[in-house]
């Protein structure tokens, strides 16, 4: 039987957060779907037209990340140690005002590309300005994207004219839907707090024309009740349900300051949630409720947030961090399992964003997104379960990436983009 | 003029903690030590024995490890997810009974001095049974290591009757004492609830009268001041301290249930602490006064305690955990900055180790540990500050490695060992 891309002998984890894994196993993609994963001594005869030895190394679903701004790599380190507000309005804002153009978000989305793929993330839903330029950059660097792009009530980057930033939403979706199987259009409104009802609605209605994900910075820090204008509500989640903007399409993103009152609210009516424990924390915004999450069933993503707050977009740092900091507080060291990141960012991830079923798997028909870890790195040894690919795993010891079928790094290359021509474009921009 | 070894055009961070950088900049090393640096247009005519060549890297000093038991790497998520007391008494404590060999310690040590050395670590205090194989094995695999003979009340492996467990230590010290230049022998009294009081004072004894440090386990969990047999005050330290066993030559261990009291007492004497806050957090231990002890000028070590209870020996990811725990709880984020964090892992850990001034620092003079960063890694641009090193730097970023004068790591390829063969030995002793 004829297939695209056969890999052998290496140990699989088909299903993040079950086990056990299939050692060694062999994992079989054509059409860009996962055909079939088995034990080596029931591989079919195929004809593959690449075979990987996979000898030493474990097949696993590529990482899917929910929340990003990927451009905001320009922005790595340039402010760090400070607060959500002083952040934001004294440093991010202005340094946006200053250099968001089209050329900084297409080079900058694409060294985020790059960092994401080298470490194991073969899904990324983004929010910026200008997000054709994302869509674009992670195309080409062959990341899968759902794009958004933002709307908010002040002159941003490609919509100077506030009043136009739905017209402008709409004109994304219709150039991005159907156009590339890597891209996945969908609108972010930035938050309640930097839109007026009326928008939020508004962004809310056009997703809802184009069947499109709908997403939202939601209860990040304790003060954002009190900054939005005309409140519906007592909490930013309350507001949210009030203004009608909860449902299976709309993703909230932080959800920090979510009470038990809001997560049953997103529980009922089957809105997603993205935690992003990294920039959080670092922002010291606040520590979700995750293990409450978890336990009420909640459609739940995992995000770094942008390399401006965290400051790496490595999702193996990230589950090690929230698996740690939620048994710390409160002291609880079987509250957020290993297991449960697992999932999290992989196929509950996918379920959250809205992909298809599969996504995040490597069951048969599933599509062909998939990392092989190199198992001889000193950290990975010995090997006694997948849980310390949380604990002792990091986006370096990511060795081959596959996304959509197609081999886009191998042996911790790229073969997609020129790196170091990323790289120089984001250091000449940076020193502007 | 002649010299062992010359670093050339890469940007260097002489005392982390200090900026700014010298890029680009010039190392030169010679007799195991740091002859000098500056900018490469002040470099003079070196005939060296070695030249590399820096373009695109970061020189700083390597990192000090203030608390490791390297041969746990054999029980490297064996047991995930539980609280300390089940873990160690209901999983390690029986493992180590029927596992601890002096091969096993041996091979597992040398794992972990090649996990460490190869994410930057160029000194590790490590404390164990059987210590001498630790110390072979770090010698051997290049890394500096203080060795402390481990001491307890009960059978351990090579201290099989208690009643010489300080005789086994003092002749640890003898064998070691001047031996190797790489081995500083040193004693660890486990902990106060499983040494008699009479065992930790003729510990202390045996470190004075061979002016070696004196490590012990301190304040790690909320239970600990209960499970003192005879104590001497109300808390872990306090109760150290009436046996009098605090000085400048003491190191305690954890300190995450240090009240004000307990850090003056530790400030007044001098003593050291080590922060293990991975190891606290994963055993849901706790968090320690961090921010306090710092503000209090302590001397202070930054570890990642086993690969037991991490599951990493990645210095980076600590300082990158270590710095956003402590911004989100309480929520400030100005608290720990990612500076203090690169000072503790580096010349502040070495001097609380008591290792000669300079150790962690490239100033002239200094020992010639240091480690070179592939600045082009995507996750490092763009590079707007050493703070990088803390939110965005990894152990797989580190290229090269320096110890002593030698070249260990050399484009991430050890030069001391063979690794294939160290983890195959481990792999086997994890199989039985």
């Amino acid at each position: 039987m004829k297939i695209d891309l056969l890999i052998t002998n290496c140990a699989i984890l088909p299903v993040p957060g079950s086990e056990p894994l299939i050692d060694p196993g062999f994992v079989a993609v054509d059409a860009a779907r996962i055909l079939r994963t088995g034990p080596m001594a029931e591989c079919p005869a195929f004809d593959a037209g690449t075979v990987l030895d996979g000898q030493g190394q474990l097949a696993m679903p590529g990482l899917v990340n929910g929340h990003c701004h990927a451009p905001m790599t320009l922005f790595r380190g340039l402010a760090d140690d400070l607060d959500l507000f002083t952040w934001l309005h004294g440093h991010i804002f202005p340094a946006e005002a200053r250099q968001v153009t089209a050329e900084m978000v297409y080079w900058c989305a694409k060294l985020a590309a790059a960092e994401m793929l080298l470490s194991g993330t073969t899904t990324v839903a983004d929010g910026y300005f200008l997000e054709d330029e994302v869509a674009l950059a992670c195309a080409e660097t062959g990341l899968r994207c759902v794009a958004a792009q933002a709307v908010l009530d002040f002159p941003a980057p490609g919509a100077e004219d506030p009043e136009k930033n739905i017209e402008v939403a709409a004109r994304f979706l219709e150039r991005w839907q159907g156009r590339d199987p890597l891209v996945i259009p969908a609108v972010f409104a930035h938050s309640a707090y930097t839109c007026a009802n009326a928008t939020l609605r508004r962004a809310k209605e056009l997703t809802r024309t184009f069947q499109a994900p709908f997403f939202i910075h939601a209860a990040e820090t304790r003060e954002e009740a009190g900054q939005i204008a005309e409140p519906r509500a007592a909490t930013p989640i309350g507001h949210l349900q009030a203004l009608g903007l909860l449902d299976r399409d709309t993703v909230c993103v932080h959800c920090v300051w979510a009470d038990d009152r809001d997560l049953d609210c997103l529980a009922a009516h089957g809105a997603a949630v993205v935690t992003c424990p990294q920039s959080n924390a670092k922002l010291a915004s606040g520590r979700a409720p995750l293990a409450a999450m978890l336990s009420r069933g909640l459609r739940l993503a995992l995000g770094t947030d942008s390399a401006a707050s965290n400051n790496s977009l490595d999702l193996f740092r990230e589950m090690d961090f929230a698996a740690k900091l939620h048994k710390v507080n409160p002291c609880d060291p079987t509250a957020v399992p290993a297991r449960s990141l697992l999932e999290t960012a992989t196929w509950r991830g996918a379920e959250a964003l809205g992909l298809e079923t599969g996504h995040g798997t490597l069951t048969p028909g599933a599509p062909a997104d998939l990392i092989l870890i190199d198992l001889r790195q000193p950290q990975l040894q010995p090997f006694h379960s997948p849980q310390l690919l949380v604990y002792g795993g990091a986006g370096g010891c990511v060795r081959t990436v596959i996304v959509n079928g197609k081999l886009v790094v191998r042996n911790r290359k790229l073969s997609t983009i020129d790196l170091g021509e990323t790289c120089a474009q984001v250091r000449r921009l940076a020193g502007r």
